[in-house]
């Protein structure tokens, strides 16, 4: 996520620190902002924690400006000469990009003999390290102040623009502003923007990613998911393109891997950039999530996920070409059932509810009437949510209608001056808005779009009179005989399948050109001033809440101090702590799980077919018991995953596990299924991670496929 | 299984007693035969029994003789009123009997208000109890000795008639002849046959049989799988059929129910009727059943299943009449995979290879002359395997080719005098015969026994040439093209799809008449001859391996003498006592099921939806937390099953769990899958037998549907 956009400033809040009780904090739960350390840091020392909590506390110092953001998810640097250690998973793009039919790496791993050696990463991978961290509030508010719903959005959103747009003076360097609780407090991160990034070891999928999809979110886990990266720069020391004459970048801090390994019961630690939680929403949220939006999500993907497969019966190139759109759906809905599940299991809205009456039946003045507020301003949106949640799935699910739907409104915003138009649409994401257009063939096929169109339209078409839209209706008729033909007519006349097409009228709507006449173009058209009702109304009431939320925090602070705990904010993808320790899981009646697992699990799961298709070397080195001082003195055998009770949610992959000494022991990479619903609710009882056990990557370093080189340079 | 059938008689072989080394039997492996008891009294008080080990070696004295057949499982006396308490799958067909679509004690379960309201059992459901069991070896083997091949097996089989006949004599007793260790010793077993058994107490099947075929041979479990009968006897106190007049059996002793419940570690032991093992069979066997058998019948069973599901996709009535076989094809298939899986995990084939290549090395003399000659007979078996296996499924897997198998054989053998019959076709065995002949109206189908028949004989014709039986040829032709026609005309003309025409044919067969002209009866004719060839040459082998057999059972037990153990004979349907502990189940890495289970995973289980459907009491109960003295003190809630170590195998269903003191503390009725192939291979590390704990039963007949005259009538 973008911290920049207005989604994600409604993602978070921010709260005065002087809020938090020290050493009262709930132990095991909590994405704790670095910054806050210090004052739990009694009960940092109580878990275990060896090191002094307050060299924690500064972000850009070390040891945590050696975690980074890499790809999609996290990593860290582990050598003075920038090499970078994220998941197999998180590196996958890198990996995949340097495959080839007759040389797949995927398949066969990658070893690099020297440096000469290291494979470039797909231009647009990047490590990104964090440079600087300031409060930034009163720059963001102070416009907004006095004012309420889309005024109010749109001078934070204003105010976040210019904040970025003069930090991303410096060359070399990209920045962002996030919120946290919930519009509270506003802080301008500013990161260093690492191009040049190699290939430098990645095992065999058969390790990297054993199990796959038949083991994802499950524990006990046998998956080696690690790769090993090293971040270039130009000469000079600054970041650059990729290039031969770059050199390998130098950290500021690197960390230490450990040559122990780590016991049930120990201390553990982790840092990473959590995506987004939302356990400090209010229980009307909490019930809508769990009542209406994730059995309605559930309803339509399962609608959309039968759609591609009756297509994909009778059309291989339909089914190769809607396979990750597939799978995506599945996964989705895979997550809705368990998030719905454990909400449940954990009887999250009454305690949720309860938790709330208590905190309202405590709170007065102000505050108390900008709850209320707060309250109303939710359920105007309930009142639509049927409406919001199947047009937001027409552009996301769509390629062509939704590549239609960008040029009008990318010729739309071309036409302002580039710092007022919407973000998304501004100069730095073209680059982006081409890529959207160009995949398009891969992915696109008529039949299968106008499949998915019928299945959200017909749902459209039964919304109640009130939230009817005239342009919708007008398009696409009223009832499900009429929308038949409506879509067989724009899908039969429009030129945008083909990508020369769209990539010329891409170059109109850029100079705010009147587009080629194109019926989706002319459609798009049509919908725009509809869309843009919907979304002036709901920028309208995100302001409201980003004024009002604050309240709810204030007051969810106070409730927590006069029960002695503290309150981390919600994740928005900012650098986070969690601490805990190795647990097992008693994830059903009569059922444990212990907290590390070994290499017998492979051989157990080893079927030779893929995702259980343990490389033959792997199995050898397994048989031979050679396992040196990798292995675990207790249990006497190589270990390969451990589980541990620490707060992580999606955006977590890669981040560093520490021991009590702050040495590296594991590298996070899931979390279980019963933890699924953790993003609104922590259960201690349930909520688990799980990561690679570091003595497992070193023994397939030193013995299975050896990069004695490599190991040396981490000081192994 | 009947014992005195010729492969009852070859499924076990005997040793003389002497051969145990008292104190030396290797804990927790073992169905031991009750008189075995006192010579491995050292090992039994080692392992925590409490009572003397010699009270157990009479099992037609107290306490062994309150343990029971009932219908195909165990079962055992627990009042003096006659009171029999088994499981609800193994008293199924009895609350099926009582049941009507308008009053389904099935869904509802049943409460007996007073005797007056107990419920007769189906006619054929009989209580059985042992009252003799007397060694008749010599009698068995007088005319045998010196004979070889044929003529030893019909000396065998006709002195066992001979027995069993004259044994019968006495009103309202059912006699067998057992064979122990495979031919070395045989014993005569005298049972009293009580036929008029009632229905005293059943809960729901959402309680019986919570969970169902998801849950089959899974661990942890959550069903209450136990029922109560009562058997009675005429007023003057003998065996009769069901009467008002009758009267409550008076048993010679009952069991005790216990009132404390067990814990992890604690003593165990069960007593019961396991029908068949594999365990001492040679190392050959044990290779053939994983490279070949387990293979091969998975491999047919496919092809059957798959027939069935295509046949039933169009055609409602074809589905629901081959539901039965369908589940009973795909349960059997699931056994194979389970068996082949746990045979290969457990190493089973090197590792039976290694002891028997050791214990050869230590046999000597006539002994190492008969396994040498054992071998030989065991290799022409298996040259002949793949013809056994499809014309075994022939019969048993259809209806009217079964039939007018089961007439033409009938008509054959009418024309002896019974006593020198085959076995299943002597008066005796007419009821079932003619049971046989009338279910075949809810399990027929043309079209799917010829899609059955398909499948057998296409693998028929392409058996190598000597395997082929020219009668078979004549009447399937060579080649599938031929085939197709030969089943359609065969099934066109029969009229044996009428029950009517069945038992005529039946009326004609059992007066040694000749059959109605039909062309599936014709067919049976034609095939008999070659039918009766490889009967001979069957009966041959199993005469030398009768007579074989016990030289390699000498040679074992000499061989585990040396090794410090013992030797128990393989299961053959007679009572066995197994004791162990209750012990956790470590079933793959890092994963731990405790073996214990309590009344929160039947809440974490419910869905309210077929087979996890737990009834509303039960649920309110479970909520309400009354749990009483039936909780476990520290669980500090109510228990529902547990998990032991005890050595079962099927037919130990219902088998009473006794804990030190020999009070009863559980009820088997199920393994846990891991432990599929544990009747070939005893694996300490997976071989569990799952238990409904009696605090559950007490449990619910106490808070859930309450009958507190049965618990007091049990003395509780």
């Amino acid at each position: 996520m973008t911290p920049t956009r207005p989604a994600a400033l409604l993602a978070s809040l921010s709260l005065a620190l002087a809020a938090f009780l020290p050493g009262h904090a709930r132990a095991d739960e909590g994405m704790w902002m670095p910054s806050q350390l210090p004052q739990i840091a009694a009960a940092l020392r109580q878990a275990g924690y060896a090191g002094d909590p307050a060299a924690l506390a500064d972000l850009t110092a070390a040891p945590l400006n050696a975690v980074v953001r890499a790809g999609g998810g996290t990593g860290a640097f582990v050598s003075p000469d920038g090499l970078v250690l994220t998941n197999h998973h998180v590196a996958y793009g890198v990996i995949q990009y340097n495959s080839t039919p007759q040389n797949d790496l995927i398949d066969a791993g990658y070893v690099a003999a020297d440096r000469a050696a290291e494979l470039p990463a797909n231009p647009d991978f990047r490590v990104l390290v964090t440079v600087g961290f300031d409060r930034v509030t009163d720059r963001v508010l102070a416009a907004a102040r006095g004012r309420t719903g889309r005024a109010y959005h749109d001078a934070v959103d204003a105010a976040g623009k210019r904040i970025v747009a003069e930090c991303e003076r410096e060359p070399g360097v990209r920045c962002s502003v996030a919120s946290m609780y919930y519009g509270t407090d506003f802080y301008r991160i500013r990161q260093l923007e690492l191009r040049d990034v190699r290939l430098v070891y990645a095992p065999p999928r058969s390790i990297g990613n054993y199990g796959d999809e038949i083991d994802n979110f499950m524990w006990p886990r046998h998956t080696g998911d690690f790769t090993l990266l090293r971040a270039y720069v130009g000469p000079d020391g600054k970041p650059a393109a990729h290039s031969p004459q770059n050199v390998p970048y130098r950290p500021p801090s690197h960390l230490r891997v450990a040559r122990q390994g780590p016991r049930e019961g120990d201390f553990a630690m982790l840092a990473g950039y959590p995506g987004v939680t939302f356990r400090h929403r209010t229980a009307a949220e909490f019930a809508e999530q769990v009542e209406w939006t994730l059995p309605a999500r559930g309803d339509v993907f399962d609608a959309l996920i039968a759609a591609i497969e009756q297509a994909g019966r009778q059309d291989a190139q339909a089914r190769t070409r809607y396979a990750s759109q597939l799978q995506s759906l599945k996964n989705s809905r895979k997550r809705a059932a368990g998030e719905l599940e454990g909400l449940r299991r954990s009887d999250a809205v009454r305690r949720r509810a309860e938790d709330e009456r208590a905190m309202l039946e405590a709170t007065r003045g102000g505050d108390a009437r900008d709850i209320a507020a707060l309250q109303r301003v939710l359920a105007a949106g309930s009142a639509v949510r049927e409406r919001e949640l199947l047009l937001g799935l027409l552009s996301s699910q769509t390629q062509l209608l939704r590549s239609a739907l960008l040029l009008e409104r990318l010729r739309i915003e071309a036409a302002r001056p580039d710092a007022q138009r919407e973000s998304g649409y501004q100069q730095r994401d073209l680059a982006l808005i081409e890529g959207v257009l160009r995949q398009v063939q891969r992915r696109y096929d008529p039949a299968v779009e106008q499949a998915l169109l019928r299945v959200l339209l017909a749902r459209y078409q039964q919304l109640p009179e009130a939230q009817r839209l005239p342009e919708f209706d007008a398009a696409f008729g009223r009832t499900p005989a009429e929308l038949d033909p409506a879509l067989a007519a724009l899908y039969r006349g429009t030129a945008l399948g083909d990508e020369a097409a769209r990539l010329a009228a891409l170059e109109a709507a850029r100079q705010a050109r009147a587009l080629p006449a194109d019926p989706l173009l002319a459609l798009a058209a049509r919908l725009m001033p509809a869309l843009l009702r919907l979304e002036d109304a709901r920028k309208a009431r995100e302001g409201e809440q980003l004024r009002l939320r604050p309240a709810y925090m204030r007051a969810l602070v106070a409730w927590r101090q006069r029960q002695g705990g503290a309150v981390y904010p919600d994740a928005n993808g900012t650098l986070r702590v969690s601490y805990g320790r190795l647990e097992p899981l008693h994830a059903r009646d009569a059922v444990t799980f212990a907290p590390v697992t070994t290499v017998a699990g492979i051989v157990e799961k080893h079927t030779g077919q893929v995702p259980f298709d343990a490389p033959q070397p792997l199995l050898d080195a397994i048989a031979r018991g050679d396992f040196g001082d990798t292995a675990d003195p207790a249990l006497g055998t190589q270990t390969v995953d451990f589980l541990t009770n620490l707060d992580t949610t999606g955006g977590n992959s890669g981040s560093p596990v520490l021991d009590a000494r702050g040495e590296l022991v594991g590298l996070n990479f899931d979390s279980n299924w019963e933890a699924v619903s953790a993003s609104w609710w922590f259960d201690p009882r349930y909520k688990r991670a799980i990561h690679v056990d570091m003595r497992y990557m070193r023994w397939l370093m030193e013995k299975v496929y050896p990069a004695p080189h490599v190991l040396r340079e981490m000081g192994l």
